[in-house]
């Protein structure tokens, strides 16, 4: 092929890795509109192993995406947690029950679902919202990566080039079975193997001419795993540790008597290791097993030659004893070496960010793995996709590094607690300073399920969550920009927390049942925080039947609906007014005395000259037929007579909270993260003038109606 | 084109359309693995209009075939019914709410969704459990029928013979704007329609050679609408009458300050007439407009070309008024002439049925229509799949008439109850005896509410149904097969219904939750009764902890793990033990106190060399972590000591109750409808040694495992 000019062009996010940090980075994209390029250098998807624990708050941000009810049906539930511990004799018994998530924390609960499955979700997913403008380019390499320092703070460049290469189907498959097993081999992924596939294919990449090309980019999403090729284009490091504790993996389907096999089962043996067990869909259980017979070499790695599935499920057998288990269908396998590593730094520029197993890595034990690095980009996503289009000012970029790679270090924290206590010879007796004491694994674990749902996550103060105390602290230690505008005391904000103390600021809007005012529907509240790019305003309007109250949200109404409000300078010329910022009201009067014309002014159900009035705005805090009574005021600690005001981010964090009367503290919370226009009177905002109901009907008398 | 020898061929089922009726009949073929064709004379899908209300029975199939969840999600809810009538000043006035469907009935609720969604989730069910092989074949016409009379009692004959002949493109997409609208004009298909464009398409289609194919069937299946070309070959006819009620109906966005716009509304106007509110997805809303000014003439038709959507909406915003409503947006819009008709015979032979419209028609306000008509074919489905299989005597067959014309019956009773009740005048007071009381309208519409869900359907005694009684009265009248070996008494029988009180025999087995032994999810138990073809022995085993109990079980066990058992003469050589019945057990002891392999019988459980044991067949009634307690065995009416036993058929209705030492009654009921092979002894059925604890793993002693 003769020599061409490179092609070159532009795009506003270029996403390295369609792993799920890469997807749900995608779906961002789709969802908020952004034109966005997804590559990833394999041209195979997964079909079999690899990570597959869901956690509560992973359900909840695919319920926020649309698909939380597809994993949900195929998956394997995980109700209970079995420990087996030896006996004073050896032998392994149950010593405890737990349930897998704690009860009452979200209307999920943990599954177990393979990779590859969530994955197509995302596909289905990201193809549908984005009109099908938004594939996976498979089999493509990125070659070089540079950084116009010159431009970051442009809002208009791209600043970053990346050169990207097509690779042939051949190149782009790496062989999976290395054992010459009929069953495919998870090693070639594991971090037992030192040598780098990548490399290879960059190497016989370059020998071949052609089929390049140059993408500029405003912003580069580096989710491409463990070893990284954006993360060391950065220069950036993984810093920790490997430790000596080898594991195998095997996906099976068991013939035992063990009688726990279907539940989830921590199991120390008194000699032989431990073991875990994770039954998963399709009659297939995995097993986590201890490999006390490897041990790494002097160089800190294990050999990996000696570790075949007859080695891991004789290890399995030996831990089970004097349970028998066998099987005739082994679905995958593989083995690593715990190691705890967490990335030096996780943005560059506010240009380049990295997230995923690119910034973390650590034991997959806890079912951690990939729903901490699909929450890495489910926090980036929304951020990059709102400064991209301008919405948002650039600055918030840097809450990502200050949010997950604190989170990353407490993963890293805790697994090394956890995979001590799990891969330690159980205490023989109180005496047995050098075992692991039983009591105290089980107490790591009941605490560890916290964290282990995602819900635990409490992102520190910064631009984006008013909150006191000292940024860096309550971060990853990095500079991370908070707002002087919305800077609050210990005092005033122990006051403002106390009017919604069930919404604590930084954590995730919890989620309970209320019904739609127009039609009595229920609706688990956060079904309505769709990941949609919006923030939204949560007004608790209380008791709207009483008058006094009625006057507070009527000038809570004004402020919103006036031309300098935050919400009309948001939205852009021609724009519905919930474009940027959604407003959601739940009120706590009766249903059925109550009427959404009557009773809540126009701009809290806004009015279109060709839809009518929006009916999925205001909700109420009220019992329902068939689904109970979600009790929502008392949950989210609101006082049900004066309310309250909430913000939620686009990621469904709470930002904000404030009285009906702080207006002003909220028009600075939206100055502080928001591009806002100018003043939109005089019909500059096209939406304004027929949403303040002058043009539109009035309930209360029925006349002025629109005329076809 | 040279005429050419006709092709033909055998299938076992040929469904001669495919609407909801036509399509349920294809989606259990599929799911029973019945080699089977469908055919349409419409090359298109229907993509607005029509059906849409589906009620809690259609959900509950939907759900046992796998696609409830997605109408569930992307449907409208109805909660509340809102009642309007004039007060004594004539003006309208909400006079009551009350639940849409009855609390506490099914675990599903009435929800209205788009028949072309509907059509939808079937196609893709259908093509997914047949592995691609039923297809809906659209622009095929049939052209005659004819069965071979000397053939029909023959179980190895195809003794139906159909000539099909696709059409054009052209021919086969009737034109849809009759009336020069920009709106998809609903009139095509309205029973005010006089002409036929079946007759045209034959008409046509007739002048054209070549194309055409002889199929000879052992089943035929009509489901071709209202005027059904397989009624008219048969002969048979639609008896009743229409009445002098015309109807308009709108699918609008609509622009309105009527307060209960997005309710369910019954609208009685003082002189205008009656409208009917029913708020469906995407904003949308249908109104069912009472016309008033429309009415038929002296041959009893009405004027067709009067009718407009002009019209139409003139009526229904005088019936409004005061209230204003207007729209921008029509997505369809229909008129239609009451009429209430029932077919004289839903079956020839046994070899050819008529379902749905086919064999009733009547009013579409009740929502029944699409509902009734799905609920046909899902009762006959099953019946002609196990026949055709040779599983089942073709004896059943004969229940699909005495059951279905019984329930088409009752429903024109109701519509010309509720339909006059709903276009009368509304009375002035006591005294006015012609006009229609309120109170007794809301009345019958909180009855209506119970056979409007469904879940009234009660079926007579049968070969399939074990209860005492006439079946010809309860029954449509005609002829049904009731085995004579499972005939019970009055006294004998409400003995052995109150073993379980909560599942009256005839009905549909209700459903509350119950966990899994082996891993403590809770289930809806009724997802565990899929509609795969197999009836299901439900084991209530009690209290397995009570060594009485303990004995009883095992000694029911032990005769269905008999090679003499139905269950063991049911299973086809070589397959598993559970291929036509399934026994499913639900104890009631505390789930953790039990264990699977140790308190329950392998039958209960079976063993499989590769696959190990079947963990999914064992269930309990016991407290869940995060969903309550289903309390089934309360709700069941089944005494948490003894137990009792029942069957289901593959269709989920209650078919027999007894007591566990009534096994040979039970077996006497399979007898009577199942052709059952030679006892099972000696390894003829190649699973029987494998599962009846011998071979397998005992677990009590954890000995002879498998050896790999």
């Amino acid at each position: 092929m003769v020599s061409e000019q490179i092609p070159e062009s532009n795009v506003d996010v270029l996403i390295i890795g369609a792993g799920p940090a890469g997807l749900m980075a995608a779906a961002w994209m789709a969802h908020c509109g952004v034109k966005a390029r997804i590559v990833d250098k394999r041209n195979t998807k997964i079909f079999c192993g690899q990570a597959d624990g869901l956690q509560c708050r992973s359900l909840e941000i695919f319920d926020s995406l649309g698909f939380a009810d597809r994993a949900w049906k195929e998956a394997n539930h995980m109700i209970e947690i079995c420990m087996w511990n030896p006996g004073s004799d050896g032998v392994i018994r149950r010593s405890d029950r737990i349930p897998d998530t704690i009860v009452g924390l979200s209307r999920f609960q943990q599954i177990v679902l393979h990779q590859g499955r969530i994955e197509r979700f995302f596909l289905e997913n990201i193809k549908k919202h984005s009109d099908d403008a938004i594939r996976v380019e498979r089999g493509v390499l990125p070659e070089s990566l540079e950084i116009d320092e010159s431009q970051v703070d442009d809002d208009a460049a791209y600043p970053v080039t990346v050169k990207l290469r097509q690779l042939s189907d051949d190149e782009a498959a790496p062989p999976q079975a290395a054992n010459a097993s009929k069953v495919p081999d998870g090693l070639f992924r594991s971090n037992l193997v030192q040598h780098d596939d990548e490399e290879d294919l960059i190497g016989r990449s370059k020998a071949r001419a052609g089929e390049s090309e140059i993408v500029h980019a405003k912003y580069v999403i580096g989710c491409d795993g463990a070893r990284s090729w954006t993360r060391r284009q950065l220069g950036f490091e993984l810093h920790g540790e490997a430790t000596d504790f080898i594991w195998g993996v095997m996906d099976i389907i068991p013939i035992t008597d063990f009688p726990d096999i279907r539940m989830r089962c921590a199991i120390h043996s008194a000699e032989n290791g431990s073991l875990m067990v994770i039954p998963r869909e399709n009659r297939l259980v995995r097993l986590y097993i201890q490999l006390k017979e490897v041990t790494p070499d002097a160089s800190g790695r294990a050999d990996r030659s000696k570790i075949t599935p007859e080695l891991i499920f004789g290890a399995a057998q030996k831990i089970l004893s004097p349970y028998k288990i066998d099987y005739e269908y082994c679905d995958w396998w593989t083995a690593y070496q715990i190691g705890q590593r967490v990335g030096t730094s996780f943005d560059a520029h506010s240009r380049v960010f990295l997230a995923g197993d690119a910034v973390h890595t650590h034991s997959p034990k806890a079912g951690q793995g990939m729903n901490v690095s699909m929450q890495d980009t489910f926090n980036l996503g929304w951020k990059v996709a709102l400064a991209a289009k301008g919405i948002a000012k650039r600055d918030i970029l840097a809450t990502y590094q200050s949010e997950r790679r604190r989170v990353a270090q407490d993963l890293i924290e805790f697994d090394q607690r956890f995979s001590r206590l799990f891969s330690g010879r159980p205490a023989k007796d109180v005496m047995d300073a050098e075992g692991v004491s039983m009591d105290v694994f089980k107490d790591a674990f009941l605490k560890g399920n916290l964290f282990a749902s995602g819900l635990s996550v409490n992102y520190g103060p910064s631009t984006l969550v008013v909150k006191p105390g000292d940024a860096l602290e309550q971060g990853d230690g990095s500079k991370v920009v908070k707002s002087a505008a919305v800077a609050v005391s210990e005092a005033d904000f122990a006051r403002k927390q106390a009017l919604a103390a069930g919404l604590p600021v930084g954590m995730r809007f919890n989620s309970f049942k209320v019904l739609n005012q127009a039609c009595a529907r229920p609706w688990h509240f956060q079904e309505r925080l769709k990941a949609d790019g919006r923030f939204r305003v949560v007004l608790f309007a209380g008791n709207v039947l009483d008058a006094g109250q009625k006057a507070r949200v009527d000038r809570f109404a004004a402020q919103l609906d006036a031309p300098s409000s935050f919400l009309r300078r948001a939205t852009p010329p021609g724009k519905p007014v919930d474009s940027v910022v959604e407003v959601l009201t739940i009120h706590s009067a009766k249903r059925t005395e109550t009427e959404l014309l009557r009773d809540f002014p126009d701009i809290l159900h806004p009015y279109d000259a060709h839809l009518g009035w929006d009916y999925n705005k205001v909700f109420v805090d009220d019992e329902s037929y068939h689904e109970g009574f979600g009790d929502a005021y008392k949950n989210y600690g609101v006082d049900r007579q004066r309310g309250a005001v909430v913000v939620v981010r686009p990621d469904q964090y709470v930002a904000w909270v404030g009285d009906l009367e702080d207006f002003e503290d909220l028009q600075k919370y939206f100055e502080g993260c928001l591009v806002l226009g100018r003043h939109a009177a005089n019909g500059v905002n096209g939406h304004a003038n027929g949403t303040n109901g002058t043009n539109g009907v009035n309930g209360a008398n029925g006349t002025s109606l629109p005329v076809r």
